[in-house]
């Protein structure tokens, strides 16, 4: 009797402790997948599809850029797509306590592809060497093409067939997300294929599993967006669209309160990121190298100066794309460089991942 | 007696004849001077304040480009003006029967000073031979700065007066409103001080009395808007301000059905006009070069490359901004030297002026 | 016998004093009429075809861009012209006394065409709205082609005619020289296509009779070159050609010793001007306005910032060309807006005009 | 005796045969070891330092940017240097058999310090994220620094050391060489800081040991000229400098007869490499990534459409300094990725490592 009784509270304590445990490391997890007509094709403040708390994790799903109208490789993008559709977006996600001046920080887990084909395509007035909408020409445009990208999951690659001739190469998946960004500043809205200060379409390879991206928040709650994966994507993005891909994604979010940046930035467990996006290219490069500069000056304890003469030694710059109303230049400072062996932000990123 | 009758009868016939000459020549006016709260700080399809039927005559009035609250010479803008509010917006105006791919004629009748001074300044971050916020650069800031204009509306002219030494001057009113636009297409809602394929803040010494603007109806009702006016600007507005000053503004607005065209133009006795607001300076100049060679080519029966060489020997090409979010390009096309003498868009220019 | 004497005295004095005060007044006048083997394809220190005093007036002629090889209208540029011989350039000549760091001034006093035709072209790889060398595209280039003016000099004009279609259009010619430059600095040749510090290929309007052009000196001797007339260009150049002609030229150079300029400026009754030539349009823009910002602040008494505010509300800016391997921006300042009126440069405008 | 005379002939072939082939396998090889008033500061025919033929290997020696005149922490470069005598030249050499329409193939063998300092500065002028006398702006510029470096050969390394503060860091060496080029196309003689179409100041970190870069003959003799090592390197070159350095150099040199190429190019064991260098820094990423898509289509079977899709997904884009008066960017294609497995240019790399 009083052995059973021990063994109750024992029992009770336990299961007590266990839960508590529990709920401490258990995450808050959200599941959320979009149907056609819950897309948004453009950043800004619409009614949240839901509000989360800092720590949540999202388990969520993406549509292709052609709006999941590209259905088969006869058809082309310009006929079967409704006007401005591209690069449907999942969300807004209300980030509860996301004030102007904090960071949103966002954490990728996971990007798996949710179907079996991937495409790409050239479609006239979009591409980084040939006539656009706005480096405007008069010679004739080249014709719409869609390339069929078959997706073999196990062993991690698609296929590139040529459309003429008989070239077929498998290439290796780096999966990533090309739309990530929060409602813009200046009461803005803006369209789903524009990248600026607050993230959007920035169609940055380092946006992908493993690395964590700072976003500014604009406005309360920052309104979360994400879309436009792509399976694989070379620099530049030149013909206008990765190897694009509907996904499954698994994001984590966190708030870094009273931190303002003015542009977003990346980390993973080698490189420190900045990114960059406007025209002209120029202007691309100079925000995030003056970020990056001024970043490894403040947070890490070097005279400005100083910091412009390490980063200039150490600096990687990669042209992301060059295709998008906003063009994006990625910078990287490897972290083994950092004046000073401190967490970056407090540590958010080794506590997200 | 018959005579009397006579007279009668001719007497009836021209007060009817009249009345219906009057009627067909009576403007539709409508008159809107909105309070602070009232202005807009972006272009996209808020609640009109009013719709109207085109032909309608607008009688409006605008706030400088302050938002009103620099009041005296030592109020510095970046102190007493309120985040993001910038070149308030008089509007929008829903212009019944306006569809996506109508055009909206615009012409200005009169913009004349509201106050007895006007403003212009220098503020960090924003010019167009000074870093800013995109053409990033580590060098320290100039210092903010405003420069008080007395305007002498029976000369016509404002007094510049240098913050250093005794310089003083006085400069022939040029009055033009820089920021004229419609809702944008593709869903967008763009700040109050970007101009681009919607109109906005042009900042083009042409949007003047006198003359017609068009720009392309994006959504159905249109959403005009208008504000930012400057009593004076060069080329370039290189300090980022014009002689800036709440006016008092005649615009007439009439529409143009079934007629597409993808960037403003603008026309008077003199010149065909088109504008490019984007970056590079190169991607506006193109831009508007583009636009007016097909212009001439598609409406005044010249083969493509005929017209090509034509508008390179006889056009000019001047640099309205350089510190917008976008920059601003104006290329101008002489009448005279139009291949054929036949109305421009049917002749609207002639039937609002 | 006496009297005969001082007649005789006084005689010879006089003759003494009035070829003393003529020899004063009397210009010297060199003419130079080159013939192909004379031109020259690069700015740089070549020997010299004559070598002149300040002062003097040259009298002298230009070939056509095309190096006199297209004759007639059925003359393909590509096909006729030997690789490289764009531009050919009439000179070099040696000024005396010059040194790094003077300025040479060319007053141009006449441009007459010097046969009864003009040529303009369109060749791919050249032109502001296509694809070319550097604005890399993947499109088809479009077709070479060849517009034949005829000129008629007692009217002033050139007759347009389309090739499709039968459109024919008088246009009064505002002759202009094209290129006008001197030796580089740090010791380059540069290609007689090529604008920069160094003046060269401005192409711009304003280098035209009754104009005077400023040219900073780079190597002892300052080599003077110029070639490439236009009997009429618009701002932009856009088709890559003006209309081109050999012409008949009357420049008269003078120096202004010690005092420094580091890009072109330019005088006539109406304004000061100022050129950028570099790439991208932005940087050409900037070069531009800075110099005129500092040019009236250093020498007409203003503070840098109350200069850079009164330039902003005046000045004027023009794309010149948007073609050659540098762009040209023209920024142009009304003299009646000169804080002080004083001479410029020591008046030598007026001098030399 | 049948024996012996059996091995003396056995004996004598293979001598004979050994002999042979060593004279074939024995490379020319060529010592060049410049004084002072042998560096040259344009790219351009002059007087070769010596006459080479194809296969040649060249062991030379090139001398920092600063002319060898900054010898100590507290040189400050402004006052030490002449003017226009940055990036002193090694060379040309001329290479018999050179025509225009070939391809000069250098391989680096070796790239080695040849003292146990470097330097790196800013200087006023000349930066990525500062004015520049080409981005030109009013604000006071940033001081002249110098960044003084030890360099540790047994290590690899050089040593960072803050001017402000106690940061000390050692940074690997990746030598390479700055400057690599020919004479230019078009009669120029262009100044040693600026690279082009044929080659020059490219600061690509991809000009190192173990590369083969391969560059267009323009003229007769190609002329070779290198210069401006850098022990450390990141890309953009944001302060204007790497980490500067006189080194021993080791060179092969080869000739591919009648395959012209309009820019640059680079191959390595694992990536092949275009360059295009020009601004604004968009057209110097259009020149380049044109290149690598014609280059793919042209030589490896693909169609140009096939050719845009694939370079699109697997390329990297790298800007390698945006701080000469050309900017460069560097495209890599991985080899792994051709569509047929040949050797490129005939397989030279592969002959010349």
């Amino acid at each position: 009797m009083f052995k059973l009784k021990r063994m109750l509270v024992v029992s009770f304590v336990l299961v007590f402790v266990l839960s508590f445990t529990c709920l401490g490391l258990a995450e808050d997890v959200v599941k959320y997948f979009p149907k056609p007509g819950d897309l948004k094709y453009t950043y800004g403040p619409h009614k949240p599809v839901m509000k989360i708390k800092p720590g949540t994790v999202i388990i969520s799903s993406t549509e292709d850029c052609y709006d999941g109208k590209v259905k088969k490789p006869t058809d082309k993008p310009s006929e079967v797509m409704e006007l401005w559709k591209d690069n449907p977006l999942t969300g807004p996600f209300y980030i509860q306590g996301a004030e102007r001046g904090d960071i949103l920080a966002v954490h990728i887990r996971k990007i798996e592809p949710a179907r079996t084909y991937a495409i790409s395509s050239y479609g006239p007035g979009f591409g980084a060497i040939t006539g656009t909408e706005y480096t405007a020409i008069l010679e004739s445009p080249l014709p719409e093409l869609v390339w069929w990208y078959e997706v073999d999951k196990d062993k991690g690659t698609v296929r590139y067939k040529s459309l003429k001739g008989n070239t077929v190469m498998d290439i290796p998946m780096k999966p990533m997300i090309g739309c990530l960004g929060v409602a813009p500043a200046k009461f803005e809205h803006r369209w789903s294929v524009t990248p600026e200060a607050y993230g959007g379409n920035m169609d940055c390879p380092e946006v992908r599993a493993g690395n964590t991206i700072y976003l500014p928040v604009n406005v309360p709650g920052a309104y979360l967006f994400f879309g436009d994966a792509h399976l694989v994507q070379g620099d530049g993005e030149i013909i206008g669209y990765g190897v694009e891909a509907a996904v499954n994604v698994e994001l984590k979010v966190d708030l870094i309160k009273g931190r303002k940046i003015s542009w977003p930035r990346i980390e993973n467990d080698e490189y420190l990121m900045t990114l960059g996006m406007y025209r002209p290219l120029e202007d691309a490069f100079r925000i995030a190298t003056k970020d990056m500069v001024l970043w490894i000056a403040e947070d890490f304890g070097l005279d400005m100066m100083d910091s412009y003469q390490l980063v200039s030694q150490v600096m990687k710059a990669e042209v992301s794309q060059l295709v998008d109303p906003n063009y994006t230049i990625l910078v990287k400072f490897p972290k083994k460089y950092l004046p000073e062996k401190k967490p970056v932000f407090g540590g958010v990123h080794d506590k997200l991942k």
